[in-house]
C-alpha cells in the first residue's frame, strides 16, 4: 500500500532549510507551540510527556541522595544583587514585578532566573553543624530570562522549564566530586536515554557561570555543526557561602563556610532531540524516552475483516502493555491506514506494527522501524522478544548515527587563519589555547567561535604547545564552535 | 523505656492554642518554612514529598483521559481582562511584571493567578471540529495571588502550588458530567488518601467562581469548626468560549461554542491534613500519602548487641520495601532511641517498629501506631501481613475520627437569632435559604457566616420551607460556616 503524503506533513527538507524544518516538526508533531504572550511557549501534551519521562529517568538516578523542594519564584532585588558578579550576569535579562494588586511594591521582585540567591539566603537557617551536611536539593520549576532575540521553541524562550540542583558540602573535594557525579549523570541521561552524544569537560574562564569557581558542561552537536550546551554543573566554591553566611560547626569545633555546587538541565534538551534525530518525515524519538514506543494499526479493506483484526490489534496492545512497553492502538475508523502511518511517523513513534488479514493468516505481524524504510514480518510467538530487541536497537542506532556525525565534524586546527576560514562551516574545532580571557574574547570577536568545552584530560598545561591565536604557551586544548 | 521529651518538640497544646500549635507542627516537622521574601513560603523536602504523592495518586485517577501541559506564567493584561467578571474577581490580587531587563514593558504581564484566559485565548487554534472534543488538559504549577493578610503556611501565601484542569465539550451535559466526575475524584483523594471527610455540593451564587455558570466544591471541617474549601470544579458554560471565540464544527455542520469546565486543588490540602490529624506530639500522616510509612529503630544498650540488631533492622527494612511499603531504618548512632521516637512521632510516621534483644530472642518486633499509645508485639512471621493491615487500619481510623468530629459539629438551625448566637462557636450550621445574593451577603455582614456548600440532594426548592433569615420561600438547604 502506498503511503500517501498528507499536507499535514513536513514541507521542507532538513538539509535544505534546517531552521524551518525544525519549527515545522515541533509544531506539526504537537510538541509545543508559540504562546499568546510574546517570547513564551506552550508545552503541549506530547512535549510535556517527554519532559515528564526525562524527569522520571533523572529522578531515579538521584532520588536516594537528593530531595525535591520548592522555593519561591520571587527574589527580592536586595537578595539577588548580594553576590555582585552573579547579579551582573543576570540583571540584563530579569523580569521585574513592581506592582502587587493596585500598589507599587517597596522592593522590586525578580521572577526567578535561577535560585542560588533565594535558596542560599535561607540555608543559614538549616545548616548549623557538620551533621547537616551534605545538603542536596533539587527543584523542577519554571524560570524566566528576558530574551530579546526571536523565540526558538525549546531553545530560546522567555520562560522555560528546568531542574536546578543545589548542594552544600564540608570540603572542596566533596563539592568537586558532586559536580562530576551530576555531570556524568547528565551525560548518561543524554547518551543512553536521549541518544545524544556529548562531550563533557570544563567551561573556560570566559564562559563559566557568573559567580562560580568553575563550570563543567556537556555539549552536543546540532545538525548545523553548532554546539548546544545541554547541561551544566558548577562548583561555586565558597563565593556564595561567604556572601550569605552559610557556616557550619565542623567536627573540630571550628566554624567553616560550606562549599557549594549547583547544576541544571532544561527543556532545551527536547529541542536537541528533535534537531538531531528528526528526518524529512518528522520526529524520531528514542524509545527509552518516547511517550508511545509502539503504535499498532489495523489494516483491512473489507468490513468482514474488521472485527477479527481489531481484536488482534487490541490483544497485541494489551500484551505489550502488560510487559512494560508503552504501546497504543489506533483503531480510528475515520482515517485511512496511510493517513495514520504519516501521522505517527511525524510524531516519531519508534515502532509501528501493522496487522492485516494476511498477517493473521500467517500468525505474524508486519513491523516498521521509524529509522528504517523496510518492513519486516515477525512471527507472533516471537513478538515480545523482538519488540524489546528492536527498541533497544533503535535506541543504540540513533546514538551511533549521531555519534558518527559528530565525529565527522570535529577537526584539529593549529593555524589561526585556517580556523577563521572554517569558522562558519559547522565544525567543532579542536585547538590549543593560552587560557587568557582577553585572547578568548578576541577569538570570539574575530571568528564568532567560543570555547565550548575543555575535556578533562586536556585541561592541564601540556608539552610545549602554543595558543592557536596568540602563540603564547598553551594551557589547554579546547573545542571551539559557534553555539546556540 | 521512657520517651524523653526534647525541646525540639511541640510546646503548645492543640486544643489550647490551635494557631500556634499548627505553625509549630509545620515548622518543626520540616514540612515548610517562611521564605526570605514576604508572603511566600518554602516547600521543604518532607512537605514536597507529600505533594508529590498527592500528584501521583491524582494522576493515576485521571491519566487515561487528561493530558499534562504547561502554559506560560505570564498573562498579558489585555488577555486577562477579556472576560470582565473574571478579571474583576482577580485584579485586586495580581502581581504585575512591568519591566523586562532594563526596559519598561509596553503591556503589563500578570503573573498567573489562574490560567483560564491564557489557555482559552489559545484554544481556537487547536479546536476546529467535533473530532477535537472533548479536550482535557491539566497543569501542575505555581500560582500567585497577592495576599495582603498575614501568611499562614499552606493556607495563605502569595505563591502556592496547585493543579488546574481545563476541559472543552460539545454539550452542556458533557460539561456537567465532567464537573461532577472531577469533584468526586477530589472527594476520593481527600477521603480515601488524606483521610479527610468532606461535604460535596454546589457553591451559592455569592461564592461561585467569577465567570462560572456554577461552582461545585468539597468542604472540609477544621478543628476549630471553620470550613476549608479543599477543591473546586466549575462549569464555565459558554462564558469564556464566547469571549475567546472557541467554536467547533459539529457533526451537523454548524459552528457552536464549546462548553467548558475548570477544576483545581492546591497545596492547602496539606495544611488541612496537618490541622485535622495532628496531635500534641506533632504530625500524624495518613499512610497512603506518607513519604515514610514505617520507621524501624534499633534498640540496644550493649555494644555486643549492635551488629545483630542492626542486621535485623536492615533485613526488615529490605523486606518491607520489597513488598511495596515505604520503610526506613534509623540506625544513627549519635542519637538515643528516645530522641528518635520523638523525632519520628513529630514527623507523623504511621508505624514505628522497634527491634531490641528481647524481640530477637522471641522472633518478634515491637510495633507502635502513631495514633495509639500502646505498643504491641508481633511475630516476625506475621510481620508483612500485620503491617499491611495496620496501615490500612490507621488510614481508616483517622478518617473515622475526623468524620465523627465533623458530624458532632453540624447543627440544624431554623431560627436566625440562634444562628447569630452560634456563629462564633465553630459549627457547620445547616439552614434553609432563599437563594438571594443580597440576603446571603446580609448574613455574612451580620454573622460572618457564609454559605460553604449546598449538597446536591438539597439544591432544589423543597416543600414550604422558609429562608432562615428573610422568611421568604427557601430555594435550598445549605451549610453555613466561617471559612479559612
Amino acid at each position: 500500500m502506498g503511503e500517501e503524503k498528507s499536507t499535514l506533513g513536513i514541507t521542507v527538507k532538513k538539509n535544505e532549510n534546517f531552521s524551518d524544518w525544525y519549527t515545522q516538526v515541533v509544531l506539526k508533531s504537537g510538541l509545543a507551540d508559540y504562546a499568546p504572550v510574546k517570547g513564551c511557549m506552550i508545552f503541549l501534551p506530547y512535549g510535556y510527556a517527554i519532559w515528564n519521562n526525562i524527569r522520571k529517568v533523572f529522578t531515579e538516578m538521584i532520588e536516594d541522595e537528593v530531595d525535591e523542594v520548592y522555593f519561591p519564584i520571587f527574589i527580592p532585588k536586595s537578595i539577588l544583587e548580594k553576590e555582585a558578579e552573579h547579579f551582573e550576569g543576570f540583571t540584563p535579562e530579569v523580569a521585574w514585578v513592581t506592582k502587587g494588586g493596585k500598589k507599587d511594591l517597596d522592593e522590586w521582585l525578580a521572577v526567578r532566573p535561577t535560585s542560588e540567591t533565594i535558596m542560599y539566603s535561607y540555608f543559614p537557617k538549616i545548616i548549623k553543624s557538620w551533621r547537616d551536611l551534605p545538603l542536596r536539593i533539587i527543584q523542577w520549576v519554571n524560570v524566566v530570562r528576558w530574551e530579546t532575540k526571536a523565540t526558538r521553541l525549546f531553545f530560546r524562550s522567555r520562560e522555560f522549564l528546568w531542574h536546578e540542583g543545589h548542594t552544600c558540602h564540608a570540603t572542596k573535594e566533596e563539592a568537586d566530586e558532586e559536580v562530576i557525579k551530576r555531570l556524568k549523570q547528565y551525560k548518561k541521561l543524554l547518551e543512553e536515554y536521549l541518544s545524544i552524544p556529548v562531550i563533557d569537560g570544563y567551561k573556560s574562564e570566559g564562559e563559566k557561570f557568573r559567580g562560580a569557581l568553575y563550570t563543567t558542561t556537556v555539549e552536543a552537536m546540532m545538525p548545523d555543526g553548532k554546539a548546544l550546551q545541554s547541561g551544566t554543573s558548577h562548583n561555586l566554591g565558597q563565593n556564595f557561602s561567604k556572601v550569605f553566611g552559610i557556616k557550619f560547626m565542623d567536627r573540630d569545633e571550628t566554624h567553616k563556610y560550606v562549599w557549594q555546587t549547583s547544576w541544571g538541565l532544561s527543556t532545551r534538551v527536547i529541542g536537541a532531540m528533535v534537531a538531531i534525530h528528526g528526518d524529512d518525515n518528522g520526529l524520531v524519538i528514542p524509545p527509552r524516552i518516547a511517550p508511545i514506543q509502539v503504535i499498532i494499526i489495523p489494516i483491512y479493506y473489507k468490513e468482514e475483516h474488521k472485527k477479527m483484526i481489531t481484536n488482534k490489534v487490541k490483544e497485541i496492545e494489551k500484551k505489550l502493555k502488560e510487559n512494560g512497553i508503552r504501546a497504543k492502538s489506533d483503531t480510528r475508523e475515520e482515517y485511512t491506514p496511510g493517513f495514520k502511518f504519516n501521522e505517527w511517523e511525524l510524531k516519531g513513534i519508534p515502532l509501528r506494527i501493522e496487522v492485516g488479514p494476511k498477517d493473521i493468516e500467517k500468525s505474524q505481524v508486519t513491523i516498521k522501524r521509524r529509522d528504517r524504510t523496510e518492513k519486516i514480518a515477525i512471527k507472533e510467538v516471537e513478538l515480545l522478544t523482538r519488540v524489546h530487541e528492536l527498541l533497544e536497537d533503535i535506541q543504540k542506532s540513533l546514538y551511533e548515527k549521531a555519534k558518527k556525525f559528530m565525529e565527522s565534524r570535529i577537526i584539529r586546527i593549529d593555524n589561526y587563519e585556517k580556523m577563521k576560514e572554517l569558522a562558519d562551516k559547522g565544525y567543532f574545532i579542536e585547538a590549543n589555547h593560552c587560557g587568557d580571557v582577553e585572547c578568548e574574547k578576541a577569538i570570539d570577536d574575530e571568528t564568532g567561535l567560543t570555547i565550548r568545552v575543555i575535556t578533562f584530560e586536556n585541561s592541564e598545561p601540556f608539552g610545549d604547545k602554543k595558543c592557536v591565536r596568540c602563540g603564547k604557551p598553551a594551557k589547554f586544548k579546547a573545542y571551539f564552535a559557534k553555539s546556540y
